[in-house]
């Protein structure tokens, strides 16, 4: 038996105990006391050490709390065999990320933005004030995993005014974004959906479904939105679209094709409609249009919104609208994953909902929406020879169709020149052609689709926006022939 | 053609676009305009209304983006065909949700809760002010889908000097809550994982899991925890541990058990650990145990953390720290996935941790969770003659294991009686044996455990705590037979 003869500092910063431990377990780890050996009585070493009893006792129960000694009852404390192999090696934890270096452009006609005024800090800061203080400490306990039944009450109300949906505060789910919710669907309704979606499409949903494991279809959409003949085609039996202002391609689907939709999701039991209401909040002409869950009298629309994209992106809070025939799924298979929207965060959300503060914001975004929209498009009749604008009136980008016969990848790279960011509308196409469909079907796609670019404008200031379209100009109006126009041909 | 006598009125709420709107859709939809019927042009019926021509164009473009009427060049407006089907049944959205009746306890040994007081409320909203009034609007824009850099710097020091964590921030995933988190690693390492746990153990973990679809085994662990011979046998590649406080048994996992896990999924390519570190801060005796992630040298560790338990289960941020060798498949199958956590909430937390708030919060938490750990052990002794105390000197439970020959379910209902909320241990116990082990391997384990309820004393003061025994004493000493007793024998 060893008897341990540990230098103990006491002006060290660890605690007396801590050193006893600390010393031991090198010890026992580096060998040096080798397992099987018997280790002092805590009152021997409290006595050599000069220590309270209690010193080493606090030591003691740490290293058989952690295994490296036991206890054998009137025997005494024995070291442990501990593997070599495994000792916490300390890595230096400072670390650089090495962030790839993005172009900077100087105007960025991006379609995922929002208007950096737009947010309404002050209300928001005094909402978030009055709640922090107003509250009890309920905020901070767990809430309900649906979200809390008050918010859930004012987005029910709201949907109903605002877009004619038509559901009960339990048909509502509140989740942190709609990747999350995509993601909660994909537990209740399970493997095995073949799920049809256009193309070109909002490719991160595209992207999630793939990498839930799912067969996606992506549809060539006709001039009234989702194909309803290569629907019934492609065997899929849930249809993901967004009626309300198809993204990328900006169109709103006539009633007509909501009727044939809904009519095809009841047809078989096992059918359903994903309604992605993104940005119905924007529409400058005219009134919303209501949604297509709002016509659904057979309770198949499964129904998405976000405040992402009406208060503001880092605002993780979007909800999802159940069909009443899927909530005993719901139940089942999802109320398990708690809520990932703090209360805190759905309680801000619920005064700014029932005090008017969102309708408020939502003119007001209107009107800087319709604005910026009014100026991009007054300043693109300089162009109406190059290219021809459309999918306006809605959302917060237009695309524009080259009608100069220059490539969208030439457009794209053309406007980089000048430092504008434009988007090729061929980014938005998913890869994968339907299967036994011909290689082929993707490049005539591209072909009846034209050379198209996308041009969002919500984060631009209008200054931005005519400086950035005669820069788009210049970059676009070329000699029909020249150095630069090789790529044309090719 | 019609002429459209719409009574238009003035003083109505509605705009006069929308009664135009309102009228001609109404028309179509009961079938009084026929579908193909011509309709007035704007000219005409603007005339005829005594409107302005804008005002009729709005309602007609409505219309027409709608789809219940088309535009045909030089023809004029013409009604389309809507099916009857489908009319926006407006319902009632006032709803009343049916909360199930909870039996109400004056006093409840929750498992779940956190002390109500000790949530920094001051420094919270004084830091969550500073956020909002120092920021210049980018915490409103969309972040990094992982959490921000800067916030999981943080984190991955807080994880190294605390937890004996080795890991860079790239390793380190942000998420609202430990569901959502295992929902992405269900995305990043997709469908066919066997998953090993204790048994009886953390039933949301097991639920989740059993809701992705995975085999999962739940495992009767030995006295230092996951039981490796059962574990091999199991054939399971995913082991799913709480080393440093196993839920709900309260256990350490010595070192040798947890290189011995190590070595276990060292041995094939395709085997890694899920360390729970859930409620890893609150140790009464010693100091904390350093993780289980600390001692792999082979990368195999997927480490989960939350803030949920040390700050307020309403702060839904919890963090996944992956191996390295799972961060490409990350990158691949899950970057994709936005972010749950807003970067206000981030923000604050990172300021909390950076500051030092976050450890001086953990130890005064510590103190009061001692406080009211020391005084529920001491409360128990007038009891010792009933049960006997087990799983202490960490978390917020202990575990009573009963020794009057009352069963658990008996020692549970009795307690109700007294309106005192004990919660039997074999709730926690997963139903589903395993394959090809007799049915009856439930029971003997139950008999193995004996009756044994846990007592959760976080959400209680210690006056409840005190109150609240005496009521359990009250509860539990009854004569050795009686009309109350049957129970016993059956």
């Amino acid at each position: 038996m060893n008897i341990l003869t540990i230098s103990l500092e006491k002006k060290k910063g660890s605690p007396m105990y801590g050193q006893i431990y600390e010393y031991i377990r090198d010890e026992i780890q580096s060998g040096k006391i080798l397992a099987g050996e018997k280790l002092p009585s805590s009152r021997t070493l409290a006595s050599h050490l000069g220590v309270s009893r209690s010193t080493v006792d606090l030591a003691y129960e740490q290293l058989l709390a952690e295994g490296y000694m036991i206890s054998q009852p009137c025997r005494g404390y024995f070291a442990c065999e501990v593997d070599q192999l495994y000792q916490i090696p300390r890595v230096n934890s400072k670390y650089k990320e090495s962030i790839p270096e993005k172009q900077k452009y100087r105007y960025d006609f991006s379609v995922s933005g929002i208007d950096r005024d737009g947010f309404p800090y002050q209300t928001w800061k005094k909402i978030s004030k009055n709640v922090l203080a107003e509250d009890d400490g309920r905020l901070f306990q767990l809430g309900d995993s649906q979200g809390e039944e008050s918010f859930r009450q004012e987005i029910a109300s709201y949907l109903h005014h605002a877009r004619g949906v038509n559901c009960k505060p339990e048909q509502i789910i509140v989740g942190a974004g709609n990747d999350y919710l995509l993601l909660l669907l994909h537990i209740i309704l399970g493997m095995g959906w073949k799920i049809a979606m256009d193309n070109p499409t909002y490719l991160s949903a595209y992207q999630d479904f793939k990498k839930m494991g799912y067969e996606v279809f992506p549809l060539e959409p006709d001039e009234m939105g989702m194909n309803l003949q290569k629907l019934q085609k492609s065997g899929a039996n849930l249809a993901y679209v967004m009626p309300s202002h198809q993204f990328p391609l900006g169109s709103v689907m006539p009633i007509q094709r909501r009727q044939q939709l809904l009519s095809w999701a009841a047809a078989e039991e096992d059918r359903f409609l994903i309604e992605d209401d993104y940005d119905s909040e924007f529409r400058y002409k005219g009134k919303p249009i209501p949604s297509l869950q709002g016509y659904d009298s057979r309770d198949k629309v499964i129904y998405l919104g976000t405040f992402s994209r009406s208060l503001a992106p880092a605002i993780r809070i979007s909800y999802m609208v159940l069909p009443q025939r899927l909530l005993p799924l719901y139940w089942e298979r999802g109320k398990n994953f708690s809520v990932t929207v703090s209360r805190v965060d759905q309680k801000i959300v619920e005064i700014f909902l029932r005090d008017g503060h969102f309708g408020r914001h939502l003119n007001r975004m209107r009107g800087i929406y319709r604005s910026k929209h009014d100026c991009l498009l007054t300043e693109m009749k300089k162009l109406r020879d190059i290219c021809t604008v459309q999918g306006e009136h809605a959302g917060v980008h237009v695309l524009l169709k080259m009608k100069n016969g220059m490539s969208e990848e030439e457009a794209v790279r053309r406007a980089a020149k000048e430092s504008v960011k434009v988007y090729g509308l061929s980014e938005y196409c998913v890869e994968n052609v339907i299967e036994k469909e011909s290689e082929n079907e993707k490049k005539d796609m591209m072909k009846r689709l034209g050379a198209t670019v996308l041009m969002g404008y919500a984060t631009l200031t209008e200054d931005e926006i005519r400086e950035a379209v005669t820069r788009l100009e210049k970059a676009w109006r070329v000699p029909a022939c020249g150095e630069d126009n090789t790529a044309f041909f090719s």
